[in-house]
């Protein structure tokens, strides 16, 4: 029988520490419901002990998922693991993942410390940790950078301690598959004990390589456990991507030879949302769930890949969850119709309260529009859940002009705090001066560091999404709004995004 | 001494197939010119025999680059050959590149032809090719899945018949780094006079790993040249990306020792010449060029980055043309500074008549804001470059007006062959209503099959950059438009694409 590979996602922790990637609790629920229903085994949910918000979004997933192990990151002290144990207490399985560098750059200019108080640390972080739950990852940072020997002699200790999961993460991106499936090989027929723990890979993606690094690990060097992110979102230049690695050893199957547990068909919605939560684009020239990635040039051509699919083509875009017929509903469908349609797209709303918001969003938008697609249900739907949590500023009104020759204006009605208020601005073009006029009265001071604005199905008439990225006293948060007018998109977008800056609270930082 | 490693950039040719990613003759020739700077070693330039406009394309390229060898792609018949070849009569060197499919798949379903068919085509071509010039390159189309012994047979006789570079394609993406490694070092051994070519790869991205499995294709196999694309461009999910390959071969010379002509300072402007003209975002989170390739996480991991860069970084973003100073000019500046930050940035208008009139721009935004950054001299100016090609359709002057609860609605006036005309329109939007109002001038019927817009410097205050893609008779076309009022972008963007698909002609695609 195949052996079967355990697909770890860390898009909740790995992949929220890029830089305007940050999300709230209530956002990392949703991804975690959709990463449930793709059977990830593992979601590691975030890390506990770096700030209130991210225990509380561990709690909350570990008490919602009931089907996949949630695992939160901790540093390798009592503290730490301790913090993540109680996030998880409610988790109908958890594991407990802590990390120590091992390399001697990190080991020397991070942590300060010799390598006999780290391999003494790891040791007794994992005996603690086994103290209080049965499934304990240990990971050594920069792992594929450090010592041999001394590496060899951490992760027998750690295994001895009861580790049962060992990580190797190539932490900079800077393996080639060959050689890193050597030495996780190398690690694994050196280390006594090691057929006593699931190894794993976790690949930085810098030089392009975390998904051939992540394979040759699995292939040549024996892990069966892979870390990876959707759409390969992280730090720098990103994580393995979930997509890719699963869609490799599915389409590659008579070379792996593995199981998965993975349900492919929710990959593109689960890459849509993490996509439309984070404001990170996915380029259209993106595997498997790129705009592009199953187009065919030409007319010509497409009717090639009609005739015999398998000239072309790898993979079925069904498969994963690409859709031919997108037009779903217009002006004529009902609440049921709906809902079913939003099940489809793998969206759980919390409440009949957010449902019926949603549907009457849904209403108004079907007078505007006549073909309403997958993508502006979406939208309307990520918009909603977004502005259904607690609110200090509110979108009332918008009027706004410009003419060439003139300076554009706006004129904005919002409510802060439940009072309404106006304000007034000129601007260089009609979003500037909207959203100029929300800061005459807000003056929240916070720095735009990213906007950007896709229409949802391709054209003008369509719904507008707009990402607004804010940075204010070192925190960064993204907003977004969609409407079918760019300007009020873009001004619900900011608001949204000031709502964050408001609730979110600071934290440390972990890398991996 | 380290071998040489040949960069061939398919960008123009291979990445120009992706939908929607078709550009202009004037802007192959811009892009062209950066891949000179950057020294790539031979330019596929486009496919000559596919269309008047491809072979205008390959010859404007191939009069005016100097020191890079100019590519034509040819099917494997004498007619298009000969094509190529006069198309690449003024080049300084030159080389044509044929092919034909050997995979039982694409002969059967495809083709239509015996093994012995083509086999015998093959011969034949590469006996003409090298009768019209010195340099011939031979690609086996869907070589990986190629018979081993049939496709050893067809690559030695064309090596017979002077082929001087054999290319293996992985066209579908399908290949493993090991596994094609091996394969490429198997043609390599079984192959009498394999020793007479140079080996190339050509790989597709479908799975994620066309970089890896380029690299495995060189180290394992012993292929001296890699075929690649600016941003990964091409059908589907792309190709091997040439900034990820480059970097990954300079970083870790420890272990490929090997030389590139590659002047990797480019490579940034290159990556935003390609997006910008075609209207391909690159992710936050792509290697190398993706805006967050270089960033980290919270401002502490910034300052131990300042401490110890290389604790978590393997590359240096200078190296790749990444500048931390953007701020450059501002109202004060004069022709000249503005002239010299154009060469700065790697672009070269081409005459001074073109420079005033991107100056004159320049001068008209700075006084609509006060800090002008790179990106928005490279919006300009790409905008500039559109706008100065021969124009059916020319923008004049835009009202418009939203306001909560009333349907937007716009003003446009615009020219029409060099004749004013006015327009009226109600829409979804601001944006809608504006596009409405110039089609109810031009009554193009076009589709439009992508919208999108980016703030060219993270803020509103700066300039939008819009990106329409219509569809008319089978024909896909992106224009682009900057203004820092988005609802004047778009119009112009849309009137960009207007004018592409007045200009563009059709033509034959190929696979690769």
């Amino acid at each position: 029988m195949a052996d079967k590979l355990i697909i770890f996602d860390t898009t909740l922790r790995d992949g929220e520490q890029s830089p305007g990637a940050s999300m709230t609790r209530d956002e990392k629920l949703r991804i975690a419901r959709q990463l449930e229903r793709l059977r990830v085994d593992v979601i590691e949910a975030g890390f506990a002990a770096s700030s209130n918000g991210d225990f509380e979004a561990v709690q909350t997933i570990a008490n919602a998922i009931r089907e996949s192990t949630i695992c939160s990151l901790s540093r390798a002290n009592d503290r730490d693991i301790s913090r993540a144990a109680e996030a998880l207490k409610g988790a109908n399985s958890s594991r407990i993942h802590t990390f120590i560098a091992t390399s001697a750059l990190h080991m020397e200019k991070k942590l300060r410390m010799t390598p006999e108080q780290v391999l003494e640390q790891a040791k007794q972080s994992v005996r603690f940790a086994r103290n209080l739950v049965a499934d304990v990852e240990f990971s050594p940072e920069d792992g594929y950078r450090s010592d041999m020997d001394f590496l060899c002699k951490v992760l027998e200790v750690v295994i001895q301690e009861g580790a049962t999961t060992i990580n190797v993460p190539d932490t900079v991106g800077y393996a080639v598959p060959e050689l890193y499936g050597e030495f996780i090989r190398t690690l694994r027929e050196r280390i006594p004990n090691s057929d006593k723990a699931i190894w794993s890979v976790h690949c930085h993606n810098d030089l392009g390589m975390a998904v051939a690094n992540s394979l040759a690990g699995v292939k040549i060097g024996g892990a069966r456990q892979v870390e990876c992110t959707i759409n390969g979102l992280g730090e720098r230049a990103g994580n393995c991507s979930l997509e890719e690695i699963v869609m490799a050893v599915k389409t590659r199957k008579d070379y792996f030879n593995l199981e998965m547990n993975i349900d492919p068909v929710h990959i593109v919605a689960a890459s849509r949302m993490v996509s439309q939560t984070t404001g990170f684009v996915v380029q259209p020239n993106k595997a498997v769930v790129g705009a592009n990635a199953f187009a065919h040039a030409s007319g010509i051509h497409q009717d090639g890949v009609l005739k015999a699919r398998d000239t072309y083509e790898i993979m079925r875009a069904e498969d994963v969850g690409w859709s031919a017929n997108k037009i779903v509903l217009g002006k004529l469908s009902g609440r049921n119709a709906f809902k079913q349609r939003l099940q489809e797209l793998g969206v759980s709303l919390d409440s009949e309260m957010e449902i019926n918001a949603a549907f009457a969003r849904f209403k108004e938008l079907a007078d505007r529009k006549s073909e309403i697609f997958d993508e502006d249900i979406l939208a309307l739907v990520s918009d909603e859940s977004i502005t259904s949590e607690k609110e200090q500023y509110g979108f009332v009104s918008l009027s706004q002009h410009s003419e060439t020759g003139e300076r554009p204006h706006a004129s904005i009605v919002i409510t802060v705090d439940g009072k309404e208020t106006h304000g007034d601005s000129d601007g260089n073009g009609p979003v500037d001066a909207s959203l100029k006029a929300i800061e005459s009265q807000v003056k929240s001071g916070a720095e735009m560091i990213l906007y950007s604005v896709n229409a949802i199905s391709g054209s003008t008439e369509s719904q507008g999404e707009v990402t607004v990225r804010l940075q204010n006293s070192g925190r960064v948060v993204n907003g977004v709004g969609a409407d079918p007018d760019i300007v009020v998109a873009s001004a619900k977008a900011y608001l949204s995004a000031l709502n964050k800056l408001h609730s979110k609270a600071d934290r440390v930082a972990a890398q991996g």
